[in-house]
């Protein structure tokens, strides 16, 4: 049990990772400087995750580590943003083992190498309560073409990335809330709920082309509820086109009862957007070029609603939508 | 009693911070997006601070807003920047009441306005621990300009602005540690500690003439050393040239025990700086534009220890000095 002054664990266990960040002076500044790049804006994006909250905190600590950072850089995802650096924040119990925060580390390295980021700076402290972290993400956009979620027409037609529902049947299926399925499913939906994939690459090639975008977190109803808001009209999601893996399908088929929590649930951190509806042929073509499905789900329509079909056409009621965290 | 849920609280009581902030979209998106400056670099600090470390937690909330965001506008100033704006995060009990947040925005909106920066977005979790709060804030400098604590060169004379030893005593007489004093001095002595004045003006007037800058935040000999060190050189520091209150000279006469603390206490938040000699007389100049002492109190020498000498010349010994958040 080794446990080192606050000042040399920062500098000893998280010092290598700011290497490579030219502005992070090997953390010993008191702030990061980088130099901006001209015509482009910044976006900056932060999450905070509590042990107990958002993670049950006897997770392996790599991917605590790698799912903090990967919300940060999904939400620059979705604003269509190429990430540059990040700052993280950690609140620790003194009881915390220098063990943990190595492995915490891991995770950090193994994912800004994977994203091409380097951590800037940060602040470490202690607490009396549970694990608390903090990442802030700093990424830029071709000045004045960041996505947003308020840009939606109506005609245009709604897309998401990858598929839908893993995530929610991965925390269900930790939680011993789902029906027996083979381990080799289980262990896949549990790592979509563990580690998301942000859809960086999409985000970038989205920018000049969507009119709205977000990344489904809260759940699909519920953020293509926030575009419709924001955008001030309304939406038509058809149930039966939202893209599903083998397992999802399989579960749904089963258990019919699952439906709602496959629309509802959230966690996917895939992309959903707006694009106009004759770009829809390019949209097949960007899928091809970066190995990522983007399906057709609906289209935003005149009105203030969200409205969910079944194949057959007929209105879906999925309650108040959206996976909210405890 | 009134709590209300997470959503509509962040949008209630924060979204009025974010207006004027263009690039905040009202906090409704997934990221803030602002264009950046031409020539200009990015600078970029962060601190979280936690209920029962950092604070006590019974402040008002609005003081506790406003240290927050000082003592981060305080690490812009020691890096040469101009403020711009902050991301947020809180993550508060159940427990907190909305009369809690609704002062604690308070406070931001007090010192957004006195230091022309706004809010640009953030993140709002339940946390079963204390109160533990991050602000993120972003700055920029003229390209190439900002002050780091590594350019000290030999021969170059060390200066600080303001008082010292105002904010260690005013926490002494929190606790009860001071002898007894007259209450309009510990008033006082405790509102420096309370309430720092982050130097920002000073810091962008530093640009290009300081050779190396640190806000005084760890003690004045600890922060001392820190620029030394990343130096790579030595420093004599005069006590005697060191700027005192009234108050805190009254103390340390009645008192001579506690000339450690004046010395080694931290929470000044004044920056420490040093400059080629020829430089020193335009500092005066600088310190009446300003209406800010600005006080010699020592020079950067060849070797490697930071030497404290009393009026007589002979070393004072300090201990480890610094002081640590426990």
């Amino acid at each position: 049990m080794t446990k080192t002054g606050e000042f040399e664990r920062i500098k000893r266990i998280l010092a290598p990772l700011a290497v490579g960040s030219a502005g992070a002076f090997d953390l010993t500044d008191d702030a990061a400087v980088f130099p901006t790049e001209p015509d482009r804006d910044l976006v900056v994006t932060t999450d905070t995750m509590v042990a107990g909250v958002h993670f049950i905190g006897t997770e392996p600590p790599q991917l605590i580590a790698r799912k903090l950072l990967r919300v940060n850089l999904s939400d620059l995802a979705a604003m269509g943003a190429r990430p540059q650096c990040y700052t993280l924040n950690i609140a620790l119990p003194s009881t915390t083992e220098d063990e943990w925060l190595e492995q915490f580390a891991e995770g950090l390295e193994a994912d800004q190498g994977r994203f091409g980021i380097t951590l800037a700076g940060g602040d470490s402290v202690s607490t009396p309560g549970p694990v608390t972290l903090t990442v802030t993400a700093i990424g830029s956009v071709p000045r004045g073409q960041a996505l947003r979620r308020s840009g939606a027409r109506i005609g245009d037609r709604i897309l998401v990335s990858g598929t839908i529902g893993d995530a929610a049947f991965g925390l269900l299926a930790l939680t011993g809330a789902l029906p027996p399925l083979p381990d080799a499913a289980r262990d896949r939906l549990i790592e979509r709920y563990r580690l998301p994939q942000p859809r960086v690459a999409l985000g970038e090639r989205l920018t000049g082309i969507a009119h709205a975008a977000i990344d489904v977190s809260d759940g699909l109803v519920a953020d293509l509820r926030h575009i419709a808001e924001t955008s001030a009209c309304g939406a038509v999601l058809r149930a039966a086109a939202v893209p599903r893996s083998e397992d999802v399908r399989a579960l749904l088929q089963s258990t019919p009862s699952l439906q709602e929590t496959g629309l509802a649930g959230g966690d996917d951190y895939e992309l959903l957007f707006t694009v106009a509806a004759d770009r829809v042929p390019a949209m097949a073509e960007l899928a091809g070029q970066l190995s990522l499905p983007l399906t057709e789900v609906g289209e935003i329509v005149d009105g203030a609603s969200v409205r969910v079909l079944d194949a057959a056409g007929r209105e879906l009621k999925i309650g108040s939508g959206g996976w909210v965290h405890r």
